[in-house]
This record gives structure tokens, sequence and C-alpha cells, in this order.
């Protein structure tokens, strides 16, 4: 197989299977328990919060534990909500293309009274500064923008986009599920006052996350319970996810440079290969983008078909997120950057990693034209388009 | 070491961690995804939630996975109370001795502006149906009462609750953290609505759990995000963890029986044992009773000092709730089922398990009367007792 879904999710390292298997045969004993055998417990918990800690520049006490992304950005968002709604703030401030864990949140906010803010994101899959500066309003109580987007990998300028809220004393949260692990990230240069993180995304395991949260940004629980987490996340601590996390970003981090290099490699061969393809274009700029991440809309095609023909062939890429595969409607990313809903029910996304070679590369640059020509010789809308019934999108 | 802790949590099974190395090492694909290897994730997801299922009698639909217990009971009430909302009901029901994922929840829905009653525990540490009766309203939306104290151990008569609440049409839930996989437990026989539990009370991994809700009974997303889990809770399916969950408790179930019946054995033998020691006290009732809970209250000394120096001896106890364990204040249950502060402060819970031995309940039987006697010696409180100028709580 060759697996090019590395943002859906990513294999487990042997370094994060080794730690959980040393934190479930050891020392699993309850972090919270007074007694040497779970002190054991906190300790190991301690070190792996410093060591992920270290790798963000973040304090080991600005990091809440969570199940994973969704969770660490569902907390994010309520939590400065009703930090704003306190002080009569009940505007929030998003963008168009954030993953349904952020948008399904703000519109149960919405539901709740609060008023939202969408950015628009432009044909480059970019937010503008300009914008969010001009949609900054005295009763604005966050504003979140993912730091990568899941979909067509592109960087949002979050240093920036952070200082403009730091100025106008706004909260900042970014969604940097798909970033952490893969580009550099310094939270006290960025000057974000939350940053949500998920580890299966840097080959940890499944079922854990952070949420950074800068010291003095005020944090509400959202899993009510026990005293776990200073109070902010109840439900006794997975010690084994955790030091599998901070095994994974650990080496994540020590081989950031050298892998992102390399994949960006890889990456920029698919684009070239894949943009000679005939009415096919690649979505989002090329730059700055996710080292990984390549994801084009192929006109006169459906997706979906496209990733089984595939998958018969050995190859596993998505459409777009596995968070909403399944789904008939077309990519929201795809439609905000401005894609019409025809074109974007073509689209493929090929995510890799330093796991993939020349050689996956080769052979799909071998397979995608081979099944996108052959999905078009059956496409009745290809026919259209060949006998000029109708007009091409992507020319 | 003597590990008699098991409430908190107890060791990983070899099946469960050979569960998790396998979906680890093998199914690590995105159950969402739509190519094979995603799909034969999906597949392993699958099996796990039907072996599950049937360990509980419940449908493999009926089960929502979590990220343990605390969620699980979070998401319970806070579903059920916006259904009750609808539908003008915002009337609660619990009970005084609820785990705080319950209790805490509840005091947040309460500042939302629902109204909730709790219910008195006896000092036998069980709920009175007839009390439950008494306390419903026409505006009730919820009764949740947990299936068998974390504390204490005291069994509740779940089915009776549950058909008060049935013949009502109020829906009903329980935390079942401490009995699945203890006790046998079939949803369908016991008529509940809802139950909640965690792995890792059962020699599954930390970080999952669950949450049965019955057919029918409408269910709101507590997580927001991604459609997982038919769209009830977001985030990346913990497939390892659910894999480990599975083996876990179907052992758990296999051997239930002859298990409980030779943990029951060593508890009886401590609460006999302890009982010996003067001014001491068995809290809550001796049956109904979870097998390995003995939870005694020694007057006189402080709970914390008598953990302290049991760990010196090697043995592994706690006074209360791991999730409350460095909390000043007494224990609520204690407190709910009538013993003063000063006696609750006294209180030592050991938990065991099939793991533990005789030679453990001999261990633990030659070091308490000696620890306690030994912090007697040195108690200002129990040296006023001696002279009179105090009188015993506990005869």
């Amino acid at each position: 197989m060759i697996y090019a879904d590395n943002a859906a999710t990513t294999c487990v390292s042997e370094a994060a299977r080794r730690a959980m298997m040393a934190a479930m045969e050891t020392t699993w004993g309850n972090p919270s328990s007074l007694y040497t055998f779970g002190q054991q417990a906190e300790e190991a918990l301690s070190q792996a919060r410093a060591q992920i800690a270290g790798c963000l520049n973040a304090q080991p006490g600005e990091l809440i534990f969570t199940s994973g992304g969704s969770e660490a950005d569902n907390q994010a968002l309520r939590s400065a909500a009703r930090a704003g709604a306190r002080k009569g703030k009940k505007h929030l401030i998003s963008t168009k293309f954030e993953h349904h864990a952020i948008l399904h949140t703000l519109r149960a906010l919405e539901a709740e009274g609060f008023e939202v803010t969408l950015l628009d994101v432009h044909e480059d899959g970019l937010v503008r500064p300009a914008e969010l500066q001009a949609a900054l309003r005295p009763d604005t109580a966050l504003v979140s923008v993912m730091f990568a987007n899941n979909e067509i990998g592109t960087i949002q300028p979050i240093a920036e986009l952070a200082a403009i809220c730091r100025a106008a004393g706004v909260l900042f949260h970014t969604d940097a599920v798909q970033a952490v692990g893969h580009l550099p990230i310094d939270v006290k240069a960025l000057n974000v006052d939350m940053l949500s993180f998920s580890a299966h995304k840097f080959h940890g395991p499944k079922g854990v996350g952070a949420l950074y949260v800068r010291r003095g940004v005020p944090l509400s629980s959202f899993i009510e319970g026990g005293a776990q987490e200073r109070g902010k996340r109840a439900g006794t601590e997975n010690l084994p996810g955790v030091a599998g996390m901070a095994a994974a970003l650990t080496e994540a981090c020590r081989c950031l440079e050298q892998n992102a290099a390399y994949v960006a490699g890889l990456r920029d061969r698919l684009i070239q290969g894949l943009s000679r393809v005939p009415h096919a274009a690649l979505n989002g700029a090329a730059s700055p983008r996710l080292p990984g991440n390549v994801n084009f809309c192929f006109e006169g095609i459906e997706g979906e078909s496209l990733l089984l023909l595939l998958d018969e062939k050995g190859i596993a890429a998505s459409s777009g997120s596995a968070c909403t595969s399944g789904s008939l409607d077309p990519s929201h990313v795809l439609l905000a950057i401005g894609r019409p809903h025809e074109v974007a029910h073509g689209s493929l996304r090929l995510t890799l990693n330093e796991e993939n070679t020349q050689a996956d590369v080769d052979e799909i640059l071998r397979a995608v034209p081979q099944v996108v020509g052959y999905l078009r010789e059956i496409s009745p809308v290809w026919d259209e388009l060949q006998k000029g019934e109708k007009q091409y999108v992507i020319q």
C-alpha cells in the first residue's frame, strides 16, 4: 500500500508505542493518588508534559491534556465565549474553512446567543490580516483561525493575526492540529493565547491531544468532574497516551527540518506532475503550504470514484477530511476558496510524510492521470465539456 | 507492593495491551476513511463495539465511545437537560453521593437555570426508591443515580429506580463506572436509558470509555465536530483504546462470577478483621456492596497520615476517590451517609480485585491496626477521647 492520507492519521511510531507500553506495564497507577506508585505515574506525567511543552516553547503548566484536537477546540471556544459573555462580549470571529470542530461549536454558540463572523478565505487559501482587523469589534471575545488547513494545507499568517488580536485585547486561538510536529511552532514568538493539537497527526496515539493556554488566559473546564489538570479537565489522566504523544512529538520536532525538506520535495514533484493533467488545478497556493499537502481538483469527475479506483491500485488517498467522509456535500473548504460545486466534487487530497518515497510519487503520478482519464471517458459531464456544450471552469 | 486501590485504576491486562498493540501496528488507519485500509480499521471498530455491547446486552448502535467515564457522564446529563428544556422540563434529580463528574455538571446546569434535587443517601449507603418516587415532578427531565458508589461500594437498587422513572416517563441515567466488569449488567433487564463506564476500571486502557444510550433516547453531541459515532461524538475514533476496552471487558465478563466470589471472600475477611479495631466502623452496609470494596472510618486519626504510613509499608490505598485527592475537605460521600466531619477525615478505602491474595489480606490486617494504633498514640484528639474530654462518635 502507498499510504498518502497522513492528514487523516499517521502510523504510530515505535518510540510512541514503546512509551505507551512502558506506561501501561510499569507506571499504570493513578497519577492523582498519593502513594508512591501513584506519584511515580504523576512524575512520568510531569516529565511528558515538560517534554511536550519544550517542543512548543510553552511552560508545562500551560498545557491541558485532552482526548484530542476536537475536544481541545471545543474547550478553547466555549471557554473564551464564556469569559467574553461575562464582560458582555458576545462576538466571535473565525474563518469559513475551519475544521468542523470549530464551525459546529460556533454554530452551537450562535444558537446560544453569540454572534459569529466568518472571515473569507481567498483563492490562495489564505486569510487576509486586514480583513481580520476590519472585522474586530469592541465586543469581540475571540478570534480562532486554523494554523494550516486540513484539506488544502495552506498556512495562515498566524503571528500577524495574533499580533492584531493582542493589540486589540482580543483572545486568539489557533487549531494547529495539522501543524504541530510538521512546522516549527513557538507559542511565545507567535503570541497566540490558545493552540490545539492532536497526537495521532504526528505518529502519536489516537485519543490524546492538548490545549496550550497561555499563562494568565482564563480557562473554564469543559469536561466537569475531578480536579485533574488543575481543575480544568476532569477524568483520570491518560498517562500512556500522553507519554506516547511526548515520544512522538519529541521525535517529530528533532527531525522536523530535514523531514519537512524531504517531504516538500516529494510534494513539489507531485504538484508538478499532476499539473500536467489537463483541466486540473492545485487547490490553494503552492506556498506557504504544509510540506506534505497536495490537493487537486480534476474537472469532470467525482472525487469518490477516483478514491475507490486509486484504492484498487493500492493507493490510500482522500477527497477531503476523514471527519466528513460519507457526506455527499462538497468540501466547505473548496467552496470557501471559490471552487464551484461541480469542480469541488472532483477533488483529491494526497498527504505525504517522511515515510513516503520517490517511488510512491512515481506510482501516484502513473496512477492518477490514468484513473482520471478513465473516469472522464465514462463521465457524461466530461463529454459535454469536450463537445463544448458546457464551459470548462479550470482551463 | 500490595495494590489495594483498584477503584482508582487497575493494571492493564495483557489481553488489552495486545489488542491495543495490534490496532496500533496493523489497523492504524482512520476508521472514517473510505479506502480499504481505513475500512479495515472501521471493521475492527465495529467488532470491538459488538463485543462490548454483547457484554452488556446492548445493541452495538447503542454505544457511543468517549474518552472515559467523566465525559460520558457530562454528555448524558447535558444531553438529557437539553432535551428536557426543549419541552419546558428543567428539573433534574440525582443523589448526594455521586461522583463529581455528575455533581459538578449538575452545579453548572443549575447556574444555567435548571433546578436540581439531590436525594439523601442513608447510613447504609443506599438511596430509597420511595424517596425518588416522591421527588419526581411533572417537569423532571432526568434522574441520575450511580450504580455502585466509588468510595463506599454500596450498590443501588438500579432496576427499581429505573422502573419508577420508566413509569413516570422520565429519563434514567446511571454512572456505572465502578460496576461494569465487576457486577453482571444487562441494560435491557435494568431498563436504564443511559449508562456510563470507563475501561481503566476493569483492566482496560486509560482515556477510553463509553455511554450506552438506549435506542430511541435522544442524544445530543457533547464534543462537536466531525460526524464520528453517528454524529454524536466528534474526534477521530480511538480504535486502539476501544479494542483494548473490548478485550478487557470480554475477559472481565467471562470471569465475572468466579472473580466476584473470590474477591468478595477477601473483602469479607478484611471487613471482619478491621472491625476488631476499636472505634472503627465500616462505611456503608456490608451488603449489597461491590465485591472488592472495603471502606472504614477510624476515629481519632487523619486518613492522609494513615495512607502515607501504609505506603511506607508497601500498601497502596486511598482515603476516598483519586479524583479529589489533594483536597483537604472530607469526603462528600461520607458526609452524605451521615459521618461527622472529624470522623470522615479518618477514612481508609481498600479496593481489591482478583489479583489480590489471601497473603495481601493478612499483610493489610497486620499493618492497618498497627498504623492506626501508632497514629492514635500521637493524636491529641485520641488523647481527649481516651480521657473522656470528648465523646466517641464510633462506639
